[in-house]
């Protein structure tokens, strides 16, 4: 079946040459002639693929997000004792390199746009709830069943707090302030 | 000096009009021609107050930082116990209510916004100081002058985190989990 694949494949080189144009441009930046410029075609052969603009955005920021997801993934498992594994996810889920400052820029534009629009709210949504999972199952072997949901929280919520920080102000000392207290945190757990 | 008067207050006016559009519609939603309407003024007018949007905008985000500050400072006044008046600030600042629900999604969009914008990368700076600044003088008389830096830093973190998960969720389960979560802070300094 080519075709299918090919529609995938087409599909999939939108949603990547969107998030370029995003992580360039802002949020605010993204046209579909952007897009089109970026992806070396025309806005129509956009149009095929996508209902518009906003269809095209809630894609980014799934690609974004399963990227993220699965290099996690790939760093969890090459880690056997459980605190370095949650430590390494933990660091990797911050701004400390450009690749990543650069995907913070991008939720925070997110977490703006999402304001007042569902389809935007409900992916972030679902992305924190990926998230504390992705947390609570590498909390598991750490701490109790009952408490592992709850420390997953607190986590997802000092990562934000110090991601936030870390990409308003990204410098070296904001980053090693937030690898720290990663730290403080992980000898609360062991 | 009826005329220098005048001048702050039509310029203030003009703030507060820019403040009301940028909780209704949003940031991008903020144009001088909507500015002007909910002044009830013509574009003429703003121009000659604010050489255009952005300035317009640094404005806006600095008296919504002013009117949060001095409301914080209202409460901080109230309250003699330094723990009491400690947890009345940090709650002051999350979104526990509309109003400040509506401040928070403004914050959203002007981080989002500060990335790549010298001037509101700026503002967004001082205000952190100022809050920052704000609460190491709260905690000044429950911890030592060479802790309160170091905790107001990690205050910052934590009401940032429980903020940006009560703005995105804005439901009651979230809010009563940021105050929880503010309670728990506090037990670590009693």
């Amino acid at each position: 079946m080519p075709k299918k694949v090919d529609h995938d494949e087409r599909r999939r080189e939108l949603v990547q040459a969107s998030w370029d144009v995003l992580c360039k441009e802002g949020l605010e930046g993204v046209s579909l002639r952007r897009v089109a410029n970026a992806a070396q075609c025309t806005t129509g052969r956009i149009a095929h693929y996508f209902e518009g603009r906003d269809e095209l955005l809630v894609a980014s920021l799934r690609l974004a997000h399963s990227q993220a997801a699965e290099r996690m993934q790939t760093i969890a498992d090459k880690e056997t004792d459980p605190l370095k594994r949650l430590r390494a996810i933990l660091l990797e889920s911050l701004p400390l390199d450009t690749r990543r400052l650069k995907e913070w820029q991008v939720w925070l534009s997110f977490w703006a746009a999402a304001i007042g629009h569902k389809e935007l709210a409900a992916e972030n949504r679902r992305r924190y709830q990926e998230w504390r999972a992705a947390l609570a199952s590498a909390l598991q072997p750490l701490t109790s069943n009952r408490d592992a949901p709850i420390i997953a929280d607190r986590l997802v919520m000092l990562i934000d707090g110090l991601g936030i920080g870390a990409t308003l102000e990204p410098t070296k000392e904001k980053r090693l302030r937030a690898e720290a207290e990663i730290d403080a945190f992980l000898t609360t757990l062991s």
